[in-house]
Protein backbone atom coordinates (compact mmCIF):
# COMPACT_ATOMS: atom_id res chain seq x y z
CA UNK A 1 0.00 0.00 0.00
CA UNK A 2 1.47 3.11 -1.05
CA UNK A 3 1.73 5.96 1.92
CA UNK A 4 1.25 8.76 -0.13
CA UNK A 5 4.33 9.93 -0.21
CA UNK A 6 5.17 10.91 -3.91
CA UNK A 7 8.61 10.41 -5.28
CA UNK A 8 7.90 13.43 -7.25
CA UNK A 9 7.11 16.47 -6.49
CA UNK A 10 6.25 18.46 -9.46
CA UNK A 11 6.61 22.45 -10.01
CA UNK A 12 3.28 23.43 -10.73
CA UNK A 13 2.75 26.13 -8.55
CA UNK A 14 0.27 24.09 -6.23
CA UNK A 15 0.22 23.85 -2.68
CA UNK A 16 0.39 20.18 -1.26
CA UNK A 17 -3.62 20.35 -0.13
CA UNK A 18 -3.92 21.75 -3.49
CA UNK A 19 -2.60 19.07 -4.89
CA UNK A 20 -4.27 15.95 -2.54
CA UNK A 21 -7.47 17.41 -4.17
CA UNK A 22 -7.18 17.36 -6.99
CA UNK A 23 -9.62 15.04 -8.64
CA UNK A 24 -9.04 11.84 -10.01
CA UNK A 25 -10.09 10.41 -13.18
CA UNK A 26 -9.49 6.78 -12.75
CA UNK A 27 -9.05 4.05 -15.93
CA UNK A 28 -9.71 0.39 -15.15
CA UNK A 29 -8.72 -1.45 -18.86
CA UNK A 30 -7.28 -4.86 -20.13
CA UNK A 31 -8.48 -8.00 -20.58
CA UNK A 32 -8.31 -9.41 -16.99
CA UNK A 33 -10.92 -9.75 -14.15
CA UNK A 34 -10.66 -6.83 -11.42
CA UNK A 35 -11.61 -3.75 -13.84
CA UNK A 36 -15.42 -3.68 -12.14
CA UNK A 37 -14.88 -5.01 -8.90
CA UNK A 38 -12.34 -1.87 -8.21
CA UNK A 39 -14.29 0.77 -8.73
CA UNK A 40 -17.01 -0.64 -7.17
CA UNK A 41 -13.82 -0.86 -4.14
CA UNK A 42 -12.99 2.75 -4.40
CA UNK A 43 -16.83 3.08 -4.07
CA UNK A 44 -16.53 1.65 -0.89
CA UNK A 45 -13.48 4.46 0.09
CA UNK A 46 -16.03 7.56 -1.25
CA UNK A 47 -18.97 5.93 0.64
CA UNK A 48 -16.61 6.47 3.98
CA UNK A 49 -15.64 9.93 3.02
CA UNK A 50 -19.33 10.96 2.98
CA UNK A 51 -19.27 11.19 -0.64
CA UNK A 52 -22.28 11.28 -3.04
CA UNK A 53 -21.41 8.38 -5.45
CA UNK A 54 -23.30 8.04 -8.73
CA UNK A 55 -22.80 4.63 -10.89
CA UNK A 56 -23.75 3.81 -14.03
CA UNK A 57 -23.70 0.89 -15.69
CA UNK A 58 -23.93 1.44 -19.39
CA UNK A 59 -23.58 -2.49 -20.44
CA UNK A 60 -24.93 -4.62 -17.66
CA UNK A 61 -28.56 -5.12 -17.75
CA UNK A 62 -30.73 -3.56 -15.04
CA UNK A 63 -32.74 -6.45 -14.74
CA UNK A 64 -30.87 -9.34 -12.39
CA UNK A 65 -29.12 -7.25 -9.11
CA UNK A 66 -25.48 -7.93 -9.12
CA UNK A 67 -24.13 -8.36 -5.46
CA UNK A 68 -22.12 -5.09 -5.84
CA UNK A 69 -25.34 -3.07 -6.71
CA UNK A 70 -26.98 -4.84 -3.71
CA UNK A 71 -24.65 -3.92 -1.43
CA UNK A 72 -23.80 -0.21 -2.48
CA UNK A 73 -28.20 0.18 -2.72
CA UNK A 74 -28.00 -1.07 1.09
CA UNK A 75 -24.49 1.35 1.81
CA UNK A 76 -26.42 4.14 0.22
CA UNK A 77 -29.75 3.02 2.21
CA UNK A 78 -27.49 3.08 5.42
CA UNK A 79 -26.61 6.71 4.88
CA UNK A 80 -30.50 7.96 4.67
CA UNK A 81 -31.11 5.65 7.69
CA UNK A 82 -28.47 6.84 10.18
CA UNK A 83 -26.55 9.72 8.12
CA UNK A 84 -23.12 7.15 7.74
CA UNK A 85 -21.10 7.73 4.88
CA UNK A 86 -22.13 9.09 1.72
CA UNK A 87 -25.55 8.95 -0.77
CA UNK A 88 -25.95 6.56 -3.65
CA UNK A 89 -27.50 6.34 -6.78
CA UNK A 90 -26.96 3.32 -9.48
CA UNK A 91 -28.41 3.08 -12.65
CA UNK A 92 -28.48 0.65 -14.92
CA UNK A 93 -29.35 -0.03 -18.92
CA UNK A 94 -32.41 -2.05 -18.85
CA UNK A 95 -34.09 -1.23 -15.86
CA UNK A 96 -36.71 1.14 -16.42
CA UNK A 97 -35.53 3.69 -13.89
CA UNK A 98 -34.81 7.82 -14.47
CA UNK A 99 -33.07 7.86 -17.86
CA UNK A 100 -33.14 4.59 -19.15
CA UNK A 101 -35.81 2.78 -20.60
CA UNK A 102 -36.83 -0.86 -20.04
CA UNK A 103 -34.96 -3.20 -22.97
CA UNK A 104 -38.73 -3.57 -24.45
CA UNK A 105 -39.45 0.06 -25.01
CA UNK A 106 -35.07 1.15 -25.63
CA UNK A 107 -34.27 -1.59 -28.50
CA UNK A 108 -31.36 0.93 -29.72
CA UNK A 109 -28.73 0.35 -27.18
CA UNK A 110 -26.37 2.98 -28.94
CA UNK A 111 -29.27 5.60 -27.83
CA UNK A 112 -29.08 4.34 -24.38
CA UNK A 113 -26.04 4.88 -23.86
CA UNK A 114 -26.22 8.15 -25.56
CA UNK A 115 -28.90 9.30 -23.21
CA UNK A 116 -26.51 7.44 -20.25
CA UNK A 117 -24.26 9.65 -20.95
CA UNK A 118 -26.01 13.19 -21.50
CA UNK A 119 -27.51 12.23 -17.86
CA UNK A 120 -23.32 11.98 -16.66
CA UNK A 121 -22.84 15.10 -18.66
CA UNK A 122 -25.50 17.28 -17.00
CA UNK A 123 -24.52 15.72 -13.51
CA UNK A 124 -21.21 16.72 -13.64
CA UNK A 125 -22.14 20.33 -14.81
CA UNK A 126 -23.95 20.50 -11.84
CA UNK A 127 -21.11 19.18 -9.43
CA UNK A 128 -23.89 16.50 -8.35
CA UNK A 129 -21.64 13.86 -7.42
CA UNK A 130 -18.13 13.61 -5.87
CA UNK A 131 -17.67 9.77 -7.62
CA UNK A 132 -18.83 8.77 -10.39
CA UNK A 133 -18.19 4.85 -11.61
CA UNK A 134 -19.28 4.98 -14.82
CA UNK A 135 -18.80 1.10 -15.43
CA UNK A 136 -17.96 -0.22 -19.07
CA UNK A 137 -18.56 3.02 -20.98
CA UNK A 138 -15.40 2.12 -22.86
CA UNK A 139 -17.81 0.12 -24.78
CA UNK A 140 -20.29 2.66 -26.23
CA UNK A 141 -16.80 4.55 -26.81
CA UNK A 142 -14.89 2.35 -28.92
CA UNK A 143 -18.41 1.43 -31.09
CA UNK A 144 -18.61 4.95 -31.72
CA UNK A 145 -21.80 5.26 -30.36
CA UNK A 146 -20.87 7.99 -27.83
CA UNK A 147 -18.41 10.68 -29.27
CA UNK A 148 -15.24 10.27 -27.79
CA UNK A 149 -14.16 13.82 -28.33
CA UNK A 150 -16.70 15.61 -26.24
CA UNK A 151 -16.85 12.98 -23.36
CA UNK A 152 -12.78 13.59 -23.74
CA UNK A 153 -13.32 17.78 -23.23
CA UNK A 154 -16.45 17.54 -20.72
CA UNK A 155 -14.22 15.10 -18.53
CA UNK A 156 -11.68 17.18 -18.94
CA UNK A 157 -13.23 20.78 -18.32
CA UNK A 158 -15.28 19.32 -15.49
CA UNK A 159 -15.93 22.10 -12.31
CA UNK A 160 -14.84 21.24 -8.86
CA UNK A 161 -13.64 17.88 -7.13
CA UNK A 162 -15.36 15.51 -8.83
CA UNK A 163 -13.10 12.16 -9.00
CA UNK A 164 -14.58 9.45 -12.08
CA UNK A 165 -13.94 6.19 -12.45
CA UNK A 166 -14.24 4.39 -16.16
CA UNK A 167 -14.22 0.59 -16.46
CA UNK A 168 -14.48 -1.92 -19.31
CA UNK A 169 -11.80 -3.17 -22.31
CA UNK A 170 -9.78 -1.26 -24.67
CA UNK A 171 -10.06 2.66 -23.29
CA UNK A 172 -9.35 4.90 -26.20
CA UNK A 173 -6.13 6.34 -25.60
CA UNK A 174 -7.66 9.82 -25.71
CA UNK A 175 -9.67 9.09 -22.24
CA UNK A 176 -6.14 7.43 -21.05
CA UNK A 177 -4.28 11.26 -22.21
CA UNK A 178 -6.23 13.04 -19.53
CA UNK A 179 -6.72 9.98 -17.03
CA UNK A 180 -4.75 10.71 -13.41
CA UNK A 181 -4.39 6.88 -13.09
CA UNK A 182 -4.89 3.95 -15.64
CA UNK A 183 -4.40 0.58 -14.85
CA UNK A 184 -4.36 -2.80 -17.15
CA UNK A 185 -6.06 -5.66 -15.51
CA UNK A 186 -3.47 -8.50 -16.99
CA UNK A 187 -5.33 -11.71 -17.68
CA UNK A 188 -2.44 -13.82 -16.43
CA UNK A 189 -5.16 -16.75 -15.42
CA UNK A 190 -8.46 -16.75 -16.21
CA UNK A 191 -10.62 -19.64 -14.86
CA UNK A 192 -13.15 -19.46 -18.20
CA UNK A 193 -10.25 -20.17 -20.03
CA UNK A 194 -10.20 -24.02 -17.91
CA UNK A 195 -13.96 -24.84 -18.51
CA UNK A 196 -14.75 -23.21 -15.09
CA UNK A 197 -18.38 -21.38 -15.42
CA UNK A 198 -19.54 -18.21 -13.96
CA UNK A 199 -20.59 -18.26 -10.71
CA UNK A 200 -22.52 -16.02 -8.22
CA UNK A 201 -20.62 -14.29 -5.24
CA UNK A 202 -17.44 -14.12 -7.66
CA UNK A 203 -18.71 -12.91 -11.17
CA UNK A 204 -21.58 -11.14 -9.91
CA UNK B 1 -18.47 -8.60 -18.65
CA UNK B 2 -18.63 -11.94 -19.35
CA UNK B 3 -21.45 -13.64 -19.54
CA UNK B 4 -20.84 -17.17 -17.78
CA UNK B 5 -19.95 -19.30 -20.76
CA UNK B 6 -16.70 -20.76 -20.68
CA UNK B 7 -14.41 -21.03 -24.25
CA UNK B 8 -13.72 -24.52 -23.00
CA UNK B 9 -15.70 -27.87 -21.47
CA UNK B 10 -12.80 -29.82 -19.83
CA UNK B 11 -12.81 -33.07 -19.61
CA UNK B 12 -13.02 -33.79 -15.81
CA UNK B 13 -16.44 -35.75 -15.08
CA UNK B 14 -17.86 -32.47 -12.99
CA UNK B 15 -21.16 -31.93 -13.98
CA UNK B 16 -21.91 -28.64 -14.77
CA UNK B 17 -23.42 -27.60 -11.18
CA UNK B 18 -20.29 -29.36 -9.82
CA UNK B 19 -18.29 -26.85 -11.49
CA UNK B 20 -19.78 -23.86 -11.56
CA UNK B 21 -19.05 -24.16 -7.33
CA UNK B 22 -15.92 -25.04 -7.69
CA UNK B 23 -13.87 -23.35 -5.04
CA UNK B 24 -12.05 -20.18 -6.21
CA UNK B 25 -8.69 -18.94 -5.45
CA UNK B 26 -7.80 -15.22 -6.66
CA UNK B 27 -4.52 -13.55 -6.86
CA UNK B 28 -4.44 -9.74 -7.46
CA UNK B 29 -0.76 -8.97 -8.17
CA UNK B 30 1.33 -6.37 -9.92
CA UNK B 31 2.15 -2.11 -9.60
CA UNK B 32 -0.73 -0.99 -10.40
CA UNK B 33 -3.62 -0.02 -8.31
CA UNK B 34 -6.41 -1.75 -8.02
CA UNK B 35 -5.35 -5.29 -6.20
CA UNK B 36 -7.10 -4.32 -2.02
CA UNK B 37 -10.20 -2.37 -4.30
CA UNK B 38 -11.13 -5.56 -6.64
CA UNK B 39 -10.85 -8.08 -3.55
CA UNK B 40 -13.41 -5.61 -1.69
CA UNK B 41 -16.00 -5.61 -4.86
CA UNK B 42 -15.46 -9.39 -4.65
CA UNK B 43 -16.33 -9.04 -1.04
CA UNK B 44 -19.80 -7.27 -1.89
CA UNK B 45 -20.76 -9.79 -4.36
CA UNK B 46 -20.34 -12.74 -1.73
CA UNK B 47 -22.51 -10.08 0.91
CA UNK B 48 -24.99 -9.97 -1.76
CA UNK B 49 -24.91 -13.91 -1.85
CA UNK B 50 -25.07 -14.60 2.34
CA UNK B 51 -21.83 -15.74 2.72
CA UNK B 52 -19.57 -15.34 5.66
CA UNK B 53 -16.64 -13.08 4.80
CA UNK B 54 -13.52 -13.05 6.67
CA UNK B 55 -11.03 -10.18 5.99
CA UNK B 56 -7.14 -10.26 7.26
CA UNK B 57 -4.96 -7.59 5.88
CA UNK B 58 -1.55 -8.47 6.78
CA UNK B 59 -0.14 -4.89 6.13
CA UNK B 60 -2.00 -2.89 6.63
CA UNK B 61 -2.24 -0.84 10.33
CA UNK B 62 -5.25 -1.22 12.15
CA UNK B 63 -5.05 2.37 13.62
CA UNK B 64 -7.28 3.96 11.34
CA UNK B 65 -10.09 2.34 9.53
CA UNK B 66 -9.94 2.50 5.89
CA UNK B 67 -12.82 3.32 3.60
CA UNK B 68 -12.96 -0.53 2.84
CA UNK B 69 -13.40 -1.76 6.28
CA UNK B 70 -16.20 1.01 7.48
CA UNK B 71 -18.34 -0.14 4.19
CA UNK B 72 -17.86 -3.71 4.59
CA UNK B 73 -18.08 -3.57 7.88
CA UNK B 74 -21.21 -1.43 7.83
CA UNK B 75 -22.80 -4.55 5.46
CA UNK B 76 -22.16 -6.90 8.39
CA UNK B 77 -23.73 -4.62 10.99
CA UNK B 78 -26.63 -4.37 8.27
CA UNK B 79 -26.71 -8.50 8.39
CA UNK B 80 -26.61 -8.82 12.19
CA UNK B 81 -29.42 -6.21 12.20
CA UNK B 82 -31.78 -7.27 9.48
CA UNK B 83 -30.64 -10.57 7.99
CA UNK B 84 -29.46 -8.90 4.56
CA UNK B 85 -26.36 -10.11 3.24
CA UNK B 86 -23.90 -11.79 5.55
CA UNK B 87 -21.50 -11.34 8.29
CA UNK B 88 -18.43 -9.52 7.97
CA UNK B 89 -15.45 -10.34 10.46
CA UNK B 90 -12.30 -8.16 9.80
CA UNK B 91 -8.44 -8.07 10.95
CA UNK B 92 -6.05 -6.02 10.70
CA UNK B 93 -2.94 -6.22 12.13
CA UNK B 94 -1.74 -3.84 14.85
CA UNK B 95 -5.44 -3.43 15.90
CA UNK B 96 -5.20 -5.14 19.07
CA UNK B 97 -8.44 -7.16 18.46
CA UNK B 98 -8.43 -10.96 18.55
CA UNK B 99 -5.15 -12.58 17.50
CA UNK B 100 -3.31 -9.39 16.84
CA UNK B 101 -1.50 -7.47 19.20
CA UNK B 102 -1.47 -3.53 19.65
CA UNK B 103 1.87 -2.16 17.63
CA UNK B 104 3.27 -1.75 21.00
CA UNK B 105 2.59 -5.39 22.14
CA UNK B 106 3.87 -6.95 18.75
CA UNK B 107 7.11 -5.71 17.24
CA UNK B 108 7.92 -8.56 15.40
CA UNK B 109 5.76 -8.16 12.35
CA UNK B 110 7.00 -11.79 11.49
CA UNK B 111 5.12 -13.23 14.13
CA UNK B 112 2.29 -10.97 14.05
CA UNK B 113 1.90 -12.20 10.14
CA UNK B 114 2.86 -15.84 11.13
CA UNK B 115 -0.17 -15.17 14.17
CA UNK B 116 -2.69 -14.30 11.34
CA UNK B 117 -2.16 -16.55 8.82
CA UNK B 118 -2.22 -19.46 11.91
CA UNK B 119 -5.95 -17.91 12.53
CA UNK B 120 -6.76 -18.19 9.00
CA UNK B 121 -6.07 -21.84 8.48
CA UNK B 122 -7.89 -22.52 11.63
CA UNK B 123 -10.84 -21.06 9.88
CA UNK B 124 -10.21 -22.83 6.53
CA UNK B 125 -10.55 -26.32 8.79
CA UNK B 126 -13.62 -24.99 10.51
CA UNK B 127 -14.77 -23.92 6.90
CA UNK B 128 -15.41 -20.98 9.21
CA UNK B 129 -16.05 -18.41 6.03
CA UNK B 130 -17.18 -18.81 2.59
CA UNK B 131 -14.59 -16.02 1.32
CA UNK B 132 -11.23 -15.01 2.77
CA UNK B 133 -9.70 -11.85 1.68
CA UNK B 134 -6.20 -12.46 2.64
CA UNK B 135 -5.19 -8.67 1.73
CA UNK B 136 -1.64 -8.02 1.36
CA UNK B 137 -0.07 -11.93 2.09
CA UNK B 138 2.38 -11.78 -0.80
CA UNK B 139 4.27 -9.38 1.28
CA UNK B 140 4.97 -12.08 4.42
CA UNK B 141 5.45 -14.74 1.84
CA UNK B 142 7.95 -13.25 -0.41
CA UNK B 143 9.80 -12.25 2.98
CA UNK B 144 9.88 -15.65 4.51
CA UNK B 145 7.74 -14.59 7.65
CA UNK B 146 5.15 -17.37 6.52
CA UNK B 147 6.21 -20.69 5.06
CA UNK B 148 5.35 -20.82 1.45
CA UNK B 149 4.94 -24.25 1.18
CA UNK B 150 2.50 -24.51 3.95
CA UNK B 151 0.28 -22.13 2.46
CA UNK B 152 0.06 -23.38 -0.59
CA UNK B 153 -0.78 -26.98 1.12
CA UNK B 154 -3.46 -25.45 3.28
CA UNK B 155 -4.99 -23.35 0.35
CA UNK B 156 -4.84 -26.27 -2.06
CA UNK B 157 -5.93 -29.04 0.46
CA UNK B 158 -8.58 -26.61 1.91
CA UNK B 159 -12.40 -28.68 2.31
CA UNK B 160 -15.98 -27.20 0.68
CA UNK B 161 -16.33 -24.35 -1.14
CA UNK B 162 -14.46 -21.92 0.37
CA UNK B 163 -13.38 -18.85 -1.68
CA UNK B 164 -10.16 -17.32 -0.98
CA UNK B 165 -8.55 -13.72 -2.63
CA UNK B 166 -4.60 -12.69 -1.90
CA UNK B 167 -3.65 -9.24 -2.88
CA UNK B 168 -0.28 -7.89 -3.04
CA UNK B 169 2.83 -7.10 -5.44
CA UNK B 170 5.10 -10.18 -6.63
CA UNK B 171 2.67 -12.81 -5.32
CA UNK B 172 4.77 -16.17 -5.77
CA UNK B 173 4.40 -18.65 -9.05
CA UNK B 174 3.85 -21.35 -6.37
CA UNK B 175 0.21 -19.48 -5.19
CA UNK B 176 -0.05 -18.77 -8.56
CA UNK B 177 0.26 -22.24 -9.99
CA UNK B 178 -2.63 -23.40 -7.53
CA UNK B 179 -5.01 -20.26 -7.99
CA UNK B 180 -8.17 -20.46 -10.25
CA UNK B 181 -7.50 -16.76 -11.10
CA UNK B 182 -4.37 -14.35 -11.69
CA UNK B 183 -5.03 -11.01 -12.57
CA UNK B 184 -1.54 -8.80 -12.69
CA UNK B 185 -2.90 -5.18 -11.99
CA UNK B 186 -0.25 -3.42 -14.87
CA UNK B 187 0.70 0.24 -13.89
CA UNK B 188 0.27 2.23 -17.33
CA UNK B 189 0.08 5.75 -15.14
CA UNK B 190 -0.33 6.36 -11.76
CA UNK B 191 -0.70 9.60 -9.88
CA UNK B 192 1.96 9.15 -7.48
CA UNK B 193 4.44 9.04 -10.35
CA UNK B 194 3.19 12.64 -11.55
CA UNK B 195 3.52 14.10 -8.17
CA UNK B 196 0.26 13.44 -6.97
CA UNK B 197 -0.21 12.50 -3.39
CA UNK B 198 -2.38 10.19 -1.56
CA UNK B 199 -6.21 11.40 -0.88
CA UNK B 200 -8.74 10.00 0.77
CA UNK B 201 -11.49 8.66 -0.75
CA UNK B 202 -9.14 7.39 -3.53
CA UNK B 203 -6.35 5.78 -2.07
CA UNK B 204 -7.73 4.50 1.34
Amino acid sequence: MPDGVPPVVPEDGLTARERRLRPALVVNTGEGKGKTTAAMGLALRAWHQGWSIGVFQFVKSGRWVSGERAALEALGAEHDRTGAGGPVEWFASGQGRGWVRKPEDAPDPAQAARDAWAEVALRLADERHQLYVLDEFTYPLTRGWVDLAEVVATLRDRPGTQHVVVTGRGAPPELCAIATTVTEMRKVKHPFDSGQKGQAGIEW
